[in-house]
C-alpha cells in the first residue's frame, strides 16, 4: 500500500487517468460523428481521402481489438471490415466500444504497460506506446473530420468539449 | 535510488518518455510545415479555417511560453502575435522552440507534473493535463494540415514518420 501511494504521488500519469483522457477524447469523436449528415458521413471527402465514417471505423478496428490482444495475448490481424452502413449503426458500435474499453482496460495489470507487444502482428512496441499511438491516431483523423465539417458549412464541436 | 527504480518500473510513462514522444510529434509537424508551398502555407484554407501557418504559430505560442510559465511560475497571457512572415522564419522558430523545450522540460521537477497551474491565466489544471492538452492540440491541427495538403494535391508525410 505504501509503495502504491508513493507511485501515485510521483508518477506523472496513472493508468486510470490515461483511460479517462481517452474516453473524453472518444466522447468528442462521437460528437463529430453525430455532427455529420448521414450521406456526407459515408460519402464526403477532400483530396481523395477517406470519408469520416471510414476513419471512425479505423478507430473502432484498433481500440477494442487492440486492448483484447493486450489482455488475452491472442494475436489478431488488423481487420477494418465490418457491416456498419448507417450513422446509427456507427454510433451504436462506438457506444459498445466505450463499454468494452472499460472492461478490457481494467484487466491490464500495471506492469504490462511497459511490456512489448507485437500488436496486430505489425506494431512491435511497449503496450503503452501502442495505446498512445491509437489515441493520437484518433485525434489526428478527428481533426480531419473537423475540416470536412467546415467544408460542409457545419460548425464542429469545440476541441475541449469532451463531456 | 531504490524508490526511483521502483517508480520507473511501475509507472506507465516517465517524463523523459513523454518529452521524447512530444518531440517526435514535433518533428512530424515540422515536416508538414515544410511540405507546404510558401504561398499556400500562409494563404490556403478550407471552409473559413485558418491557414496552416496560423495553426503552427498557435502551437509555438503554447509550447515554450507554457513551459516557461510552468518553470518560472510567472503567469503570462496567451499571445499569438509574432513577426513570422516566411516559411523559413517559421521553420527557424520551430527549431528554436525544439531546443527551448528541452531546456525548460529538464527544469520541471517530477512532483510538479501533478500540481495545478492556471496556465495563461485561463487553463486551471494539473501541469501534466495542460501539457497533454497542448500536444493533443498540435496533433489535432496537424491533422487538419494533412487535409489542406491533400486538397492541394501534395502527399503529406506518413503519420508514423517522426524521425
Amino acid at each position: 500500500m505504501i509503495m502504491n501511494a508513493t507511485i501515485a504521488e510521483k508518477e506523472i500519469l496513472t493508468p486510470e487517468e490515461f483511460l479517462q483522457n481517452w474516453q473524453a477524447h472518444r466522447r468528442l469523436t462521437r460528437k463529430v460523428i453525430a455532427a455529420f449528415p448521414e450521406k456526407e458521413l459515408f460519402g464526403f471527402s477532400i483530396g481523395g481521402m477517406r470519408p469520416f465514417a471510414e476513419l471512425a471505423k479505423e478507430m473502432l478496428a484498433i481500440a477494442v481489438p487492440g486492448l483484447k490482444e493486450i489482455v488475452t495475448g491472442i494475436q489478431t490481424t488488423y481487420n477494418h471490415d465490418n457491416n456498419i452502413q448507417t450513422k446509427q449503426e456507427l454510433l451504436d458500435a462506438w457506444d459498445e466500444a466505450t463499454e468494452q474499453i472499460e472492461v478490457y482496460w481494467k484487466q491490464i495489470p500495471r506492469e504490462r504497460f511497459r511490456e512489448n507487444i507485437n500488436m496486430f502482428g505489425e506494431y512491435n512496441f511497449p503496450v503503452f506506446v501502442n495505446i498512445t499511438y491509437a489515441v493520437d491516431n484518433e485525434i489526428h483523423h478527428r481533426g480531419q473530420g473537423y475540416v470536412y465539417l467546415r467544408a460542409l458549412g457545419i460548425e464542429p464541436p469545440a476541441f475541449y468539449d469532451r463531456w
